[in-house]
């Protein structure tokens, strides 16, 4: 499930000039998970191709319809050469950032990409796979929670972020993207309106940095996030998988269930020896047709 | 055109509980006129109630649509108690702000609603009047461009704000809503990140405090506005239109045509003795049913 081992990062190509074969009107649904929204665009015999500008057009809160990414819903065996994930998944989630960039994974966005499977009769079961460019992804829906398991979180050294001229020293977490997670005393006075500074050398590429207060309960913890080349965001699923890693390792267990409060709602973070499980809330809000 | 003096503030009651009697779908529209967005809920015959909450919801930019406010689109004959456009206009905008509230008008929110009725077949020219709670609103629609015509601004005194300790002064308009209008020689390096302070004795509901750069053409001005109760915004029109008549004033002119740069995009004033048109783009960017 990680994207350096699974090696379906190949999966390129599905961006490029937007337009769609034969026909002429785009439909569209907007969804979250725990406040990390999404414009789903279902594609499932893979006609559309998207520019970078048309994605971030579509992502745009003011001009388009708004999102923090874009999930392209096509059949795997529609992919272009090669069809990776043939007899493995039926359904392959394209996942783009709101600048148009593209990304393996995203563990919200998945969650979001299951839910309009299921609300559509896409799946014909509770538990299936989603391909991404970072391999298979295990889904389980149950009512309004749905699961996503992805690797599990793999610890690192100590490292010091630098927020308005004060240092927060915490731990580097690979969770096929990188983050550090850094303990606070208290989450509600913090300025999060410009990116934290990192360490260059610990963090070549940035990384997203979690900020993390005790709630007096074990095991269950409070967190904000300031997402690499983004901003503070509502939530964030690997980032809820990184601070889960951190606190079961404070805790001396190798693995457990963590309870993680992000500012748009509540993750549990399920990690043991077959990987992390991010379960939470996912919703599609809204479905129509694109008229831009 | 005025709220104050045409007095139909008190088409109120629309707002109370939300629901819709006898139908479970809610369509709505998505679009914007120069970056100021909106939730286009279509209500012909009167049947949607909404509550402050449901507006937050819908206007909520990662739960919900996302938008700068609420535009439903009722037909005069079916409002409550009195009718007062009848035969005068055939629609009825009841607008809300994103947090709820109820206001009398909004510019370019006009000329969305004018945009949607259009593309819908709902009139039958591109000349008529949109009934409002601040009265009856002409509008023209040219091809890409809409027209309202409001009320001419009116100019007061000299007023300072106050913006990370530093001081701006400028000249108050009144164009039904309170404005500042202050000159500035460089519009890129304000820090718009917090409001204003203003003189509570010249304004003591707050008001919108547009920031105006010269682009060396006469009667063509940049802006950039903090919007009351809200935040900086992309456009907003009735600023757009305070702006105009303190550059036709500078310029010794009682009426004229003045261009209007907004980060959003260009808004043209026409102020004279007829009123104050506001002409620009709108657009409708997307179609659906809600599902929240």
């Amino acid at each position: 499930m990680d994207a350096g081992e699974s090696g379906h990062a190949g999966v390129s190509g599905l961006v490029g000039e937007s337009g769609r074969a034969g026909a002429s009107t785009w439909r569209f649904a907007k969804g979250h998970g725990t406040g990390n929204d999404f414009v789903v665009l279902p594609d499932p015999d893979g006609e559309l191709t998207l520019t970078a500008q048309r994605i971030a057009a579509l992502c745009d809160r003011r001009f388009g319809i708004g999102g923090d990414g874009v999930l392209r819903v096509v059949r795997t065996d529609r992919l272009p050469a090669g069809a990776p994930f043939t007899g493995q998944a039926e359904w392959f989630m394209d996942y783009a950032n709101a600048d148009g960039s593209v990304a393996e994974m995203c563990g919200n966005g998945v969650r979001v990409f299951a839910r309009y499977l299921t609300d559509h009769g896409l799946v014909s079961t509770g538990r299936f796979a989603v391909a991404t460019r970072a391999g298979l992804v295990g889904v389980v829906v149950d009512g309004d929670e749905i699961s996503a398991t992805m690797a599990r979180p793999v610890l690192g050294g100590r490292s010091t972020a630098v927020l308005h001229g004060v240092g927060f020293t915490g731990t580097s977490v690979d969770v096929g993207n990188p983050h550090l997670v850094c303990p606070v005393d208290e989450l509600s006075t913090l300025d999060l309106d410009t990116p934290p500074d990192l360490d260059g050398e610990v963090f070549p590429h940035g990384a997203n940095v979690e900020f993390v207060a005790a709630t007096g309960e074990p095991l269950h913890v409070r967190m904000r996030v300031y997402e690499r080349g983004s901003a503070e965001t509502l939530s964030c699923g690997t980032g809820a998988c990184a601070v889960a890693a951190v606190a079961l390792r404070d805790a001396g267990e190798q693995a457990g269930r963590v309870v993680v409060d992000v500012p748009g709602g509540r993750l549990t973070i399920t990690i043991d020896t077959a990987g992390c499980q991010l379960t939470g809330p996912a919703v599609i809000v809204a479905e129509g047709d694109l008229l831009l």
